[in-house]
């Protein structure tokens, strides 16, 4: 038996998404710049691709940009837009808890004369529209906010946050980070008046190296890559087709039957959180309610032990979960979301995340749970730190 | 019969190349940045990947970066080293015949404030050493340029030039784009007093959407992209494993038997070359000699014919080669690198690029041959230009 709980770090590809991609990098090789049939042949796929996202979103195909990942998104969307119009102002809205794809990229634009403003969060990780009002100013040019926290699951207000921005400055670029969203949470960026949105690939049992940005029809930005111009010009370099033929399967396949497939995710979250609290003493969930969060991440602390005994053990056992958020692993710190939303010091690095995918099943969970509980007294005997 | 000759476009992928990528996404799919079993098995991929492709350089694996493709190892490089350096000079010195990757990023710097000046290039697309060395001034502070040119294989005197720059002033950052050598010349970055090189992994049958970055250790540089600050904070980004090891295989299996392959590619490339000087009349082969040139690629002009006449022969009969370069196709005009090698005007819109692989075949060539032979004056008949 194994449990891989870390599908906000990653996620295992569907089969069907990896079939493909080597299907293509064998047969459909060609390159999309071709003018001849293997170029067409490669054309048709990226042209397919795009439609399939598109549908996903209730966009236009057109407005679908192929990236390397969800990273490439965030700096694309955050930059190009910033560049593209600060001859209206240099002043930028985040928020406190975002992932360093945007956070490191806020510090960057900081150096080339940006003002950021980073907005706070509550308790449950939330921001308040009404800091966001008085945030922004007459030289705001950008707004970016998470979709879903990747710690906690904390799901912002991204439409009243949509709505808000719009009623006040229709030309203030509202960028959305949903690379822990999609296919978690039913967007229309249409409806949400989301400008730019950023998603990942390997993040919904898609090829890892490929994500996209869409960009609503009309948005000011500029490309932040030159070369060939590929995409209209918008991201140059030969279109990764396996890749992004590979994520649009993985796309269709997160969206079909949606409702269901989400009502079983918040099913297990549920019995996963009621199971830790009936079965664990002194430990503490972090975040919102289960119903109000993401369907898929469960923020837990366990009194009493380090996140990383819990982990060394769990992976003993094969079962897979990260302390904090994995993708800032290289950087270990105490993480500034959990802070943000008020977990207590002695909590703060006996926090583990379980992140669950529509692959997850009841046997995995009760599995993590038997494990855990079997040895949670036993490791707060010897391991108390 | 298919002839697939556009190998300098794209490759098809070696069929154990695409086998591996998708057994590592449905396997070993962890995030390289967990700390837990999947990742640290994951982050083994990429260590291996790292070292199989220093060794075909004998560099350091920590000198290697991947990126998601020539493009990006191009914009890394140049805008990377530009922002390192600034301090000392802004000026840089490139050639008239670089990919789009690398002049569109020029036209960026330039707007940014750096100084660009363009090398010409001589009859066989060769810059003059002499012309290197008048140019480099004492605010010179890099010099990119290409080891194969892309549409008529002119092999760049890349060592000399290492040599040449790094007499002046050790400081000077040396950029190389190999993304057309990589696997098809020997390369040797040290010896060559090469800092920086630029390689694409779908030029050497492997995985589109990756490629790497050699940065000599010590080289000035700073990272152009911003988040969770992967491979030592050079790249941020979750690594695309299975690309990176697909590219790593893909880079071992050019590199084994490496002398035998290339002399037998240098033997094809002849045979292609005679052939045609045999056997059609009022031809022009462009570019270097064949032995002279690198051993994949031959620029062909053919009298009275458009090129899009001709590929769109070719392709109805399952045989596809390019017009120019097919990176460029989106910005469709004539070939600056026809230009300045001083093809003459009426041949310019009657250029095909043939490129070859290590997986073209005799049987190919023939079949290309025989074709073309079979329309070349029929076609000249009916749509001559």
């Amino acid at each position: 038996m194994e449990a891989y709980l870390d599908n906000s770090a990653t996620t295992r590809a569907f089969d069907e998404v990896a079939d493909l991609v080597a299907k293509i990098m064998k047969e459909e090789y060609g390159n999309p710049s071709s003018v001849h049939h293997m170029g067409l042949v490669s054309g048709e796929r990226l042209a397919q691709a795009r439609e399939t996202i598109a549908s996903t979103l209730k966009v236009d195909s057109n407005e679908i940009v192929f990236t390397s990942g969800g990273t490439e998104s965030d700096n694309f969307a955050i930059i190009g837009a910033a560049r593209a119009n600060k001859w209206r102002g240099k002043h930028i809205i985040t928020t406190s808890i975002e992932h360093p794809a945007v956070l490191v990229t806020m510090e960057y634009l900081q150096k080339e004369g940006f003002e950021i403003t980073y907005l706070p969060v509550d308790h449950e990780g939330k921001v308040s529209l009404d800091d966001l009002k008085s945030a922004i100013r007459e030289d705001t040019i950008l707004v970016s906010m998470m979709f879903v926290n990747n710690e906690i699951g904390t799901i912002e207000p991204v439409a009243e946050a949509g709505q808000l921005i719009k009623a006040i400055n229709k030309d203030i670029v509202f960028h959305v980070d949903a690379v822990q969203a999609y296919g978690k949470v039913q967007i229309r960026p249409r409806a949400m008046n989301i400008d730019l949105m950023s998603v990942s690939s390997h993040k919904i049992h898609g090829p890892k190296g490929v994500g996209f940005l869409y960009i609503k029809k009309g948005t000011k930005i500029v490309p932040i890559n030159y070369g060939g111009g590929q995409q209209k010009g918008m991201r140059s370099g030969t279109e990764n087709v396996p890749g992004i033929a590979g994520l649009a399967l993985a796309a269709k396949m997160c969206h079909d039957d949606f409702k269901n497939r989400i009502g079983k995710l918040y099913e297990l979250k549920k019995y996963l959180i009621d199971s830790l609290n009936e079965r664990i003493t002194d430990i503490k969930i972090n975040g919102p309610s289960c119903e109000d969060g993401a369907p898929h991440i469960v923020s837990l602390s366990i009194r009493g032990l380090a996140a990383e005994t819990v982990l060394n053990m769990l992976s003993s056992k094969k079962i897979y979960v990260s302390a904090g958020s994995a993708c800032s692993s290289n950087n270990p710190h105490v993480s500034d979301t959990l802070v943000a939303v008020g977990v207590e010091r002695e909590l703060l690095e006996s926090t583990i995340r379980i992140s669950m995918s529509v692959m997850t099943t009841k046997e995995e969970i009760d599995f993590f749970l038997d494990t855990l509980c079997s040895q949670v007294e036993n490791m707060r005997m010897f391991y108390r730190h």
